[in-house]
């Protein structure tokens, strides 16, 4: 059997699963309650050996926020897990349960789950986005996850758009996540997110001027990512699905109005269909193709 | 035997190579000499046939600016090379020459050239960039280039870096094409892209500042590029390698700027080694790989 966890700030997820990565047993509980890296770990692999019961385990994949270092397996300094520096995630898991482990950006994986099972099924080559707090993504290259020669591939919302733009969490100036995600959408309007699109959907025209504005610079990113990629598909996941019908229009007419982008290779922009459990499913994916 | 033709908006390069992908032999004219598609490809072939004397032809290469609708093995509208429109290359070259033949971007064949054979062999991923008139390039991942899902991949000219910049030929606004491409650096200075390049080495203030501003924004653009692909190497080629000493320290500067590019994943900067012959080596080099 295979297992995948999916390591977010909120909550911590696992899933078990046959070899043909087709989902079987899920848990779930919430990431405050554990506090610390090692009772993290501990409890996932409880919760999984409770789970496979006598069938043996064979790969797990932990999918996590990054930066990650692939090369040692370490969780590097995740900004939405405060006080993981440096966590050597994939040894931990492997002498809790004594099977293989593999570590992956949990933008990634969702991205390798669209694909597999979601939005993105049949494509060759697509980008996969996921906008909520931040922005994300990862980028599936002839049928194949590209996570880079670092393992730093798809941070989507890091790239610039705007040299003169506000200061990103990152550092950087002008960053699509400092336009677009939630928590500077929330910044620059002094409401949560949800209240925001809530707000725009009612018809608040300060509201909707300002989702608007970020819709329209994630259509700038759809037409960098198009003439830098050449995807056939965009895949878009994460909060702002719940808000589909006010973004994607906007989106969409952006990536059109690109007279560079002739319509014969611009490409498609579909709405995640897994929804939170993009990146559980990848992570089960991803085990199952390194079997 | 193989060959490969670069066909340029100034000249017209063929070159000749055993399987091993070799040069033995090449030629070249001017492409204004010959006006129409029809003469440009009837002298290559003659000129080709001539060069590979007795020997068996088994594939030809024409490098060629873009836009190429690949399915059809036909040269859309390059800017560059006025009056062809919808050239069906690919069926001209293999009637003339009774051999397969392949259509491929020029700076995609650059790229290819300088990973086989110039400044980035031995290097797994690498982004190639021509800076000339133009901006573009393209993208060796995992050791092969990368050309997208409709051979449009690596338009890095055409990122936009600013949605107020000024209007690019292309139609988008900011591209950074808009920013750095000599024909964009010579309309906003009222002087040739030569003879500003040649003022800022001279110490000139103002051609300085205007050079070390397009550099910023190259330096932007591998910003971009790390975060989006995360290659091992970028390795510049076109008329800027003549100013490297003006551009490079600026564009690495920009790049260790960003406090998200962490040393241990932050890409290298390399001159290309080929010159003007990254495309002709490039297109020999395709013609083996496709043997």
């Amino acid at each position: 059997m295979i297992a995948g966890v999916d390591l977010g700030g909120t909550q911590i997820r696992i899933a078990v699963a046959g070899s043909d990565g087709r989902v079987t047993r899920t848990d779930r509980t919430h990431t405050a309650d554990l506090v610390t890296p090692e009772r993290v770990v501990s409890w996932a692999a409880a919760r999984i050996r409770a789970l496979v019961q006598r069938s043996s385990l064979d790969l797990v994949t932990v999918g996590a926020p990054g930066p990650i270092d692939q090369g040692r397996g370490v969780l590097v300094n995740p900004p939405n897990l405060p006080g993981w520096h440096n966590v050597p995630l994939v040894e931990m898991v492997q002498r809790e349960l004594g099977c293989r482990a593999l570590i992956e950006n949990d933008a990634n994986l969702a991205a390798v789950g669209e694909h597999a099972r979601g939005a993105g099924q049949g494509v060759q080559t697509m980008v996969y986005i996921t906008w909520s707090t931040g922005v994300g993504g990862g980028l599936i290259i002839n049928g194949r996850l590209w996570s880079g020669a670092h393992g730093s591939a798809g941070e989507i919302g890091h790239m610039i758009i705007d040299p003169a733009g506000p200061l990103d969490s990152c550092g950087q100036r002008g960053c699509l996540e400092a336009f677009c995600g939630g928590r500077a959408l929330s910044r620059a309007s002094g409401e949560s997110a949800d209240v925001l699109f809530a707000a725009a959907a009612g018809g608040d025209h300060d509201a909707l001027r300002r989702v608007t504005a970020a819709a329209e610079k994630m259509g700038l990113a759809l037409i960098n990512l198009s003439n830098l990629f050449d995807p056939d598909l965009f895949v878009v996941g994460g909060g702002v699905t719940r808000s589909w019908r006010l973004v994607a229009p906007v989106m969409r007419a952006t990536l059109r109005a690109s007279p560079f982008i002739r319509p014969a290779r611009r490409p498609g922009l579909r709405r995640a269909r897994l929804g939170d459990d993009g990146g559980l499913v990848g992570a089960l994916e991803w085990a199952r193709i390194h079997l």
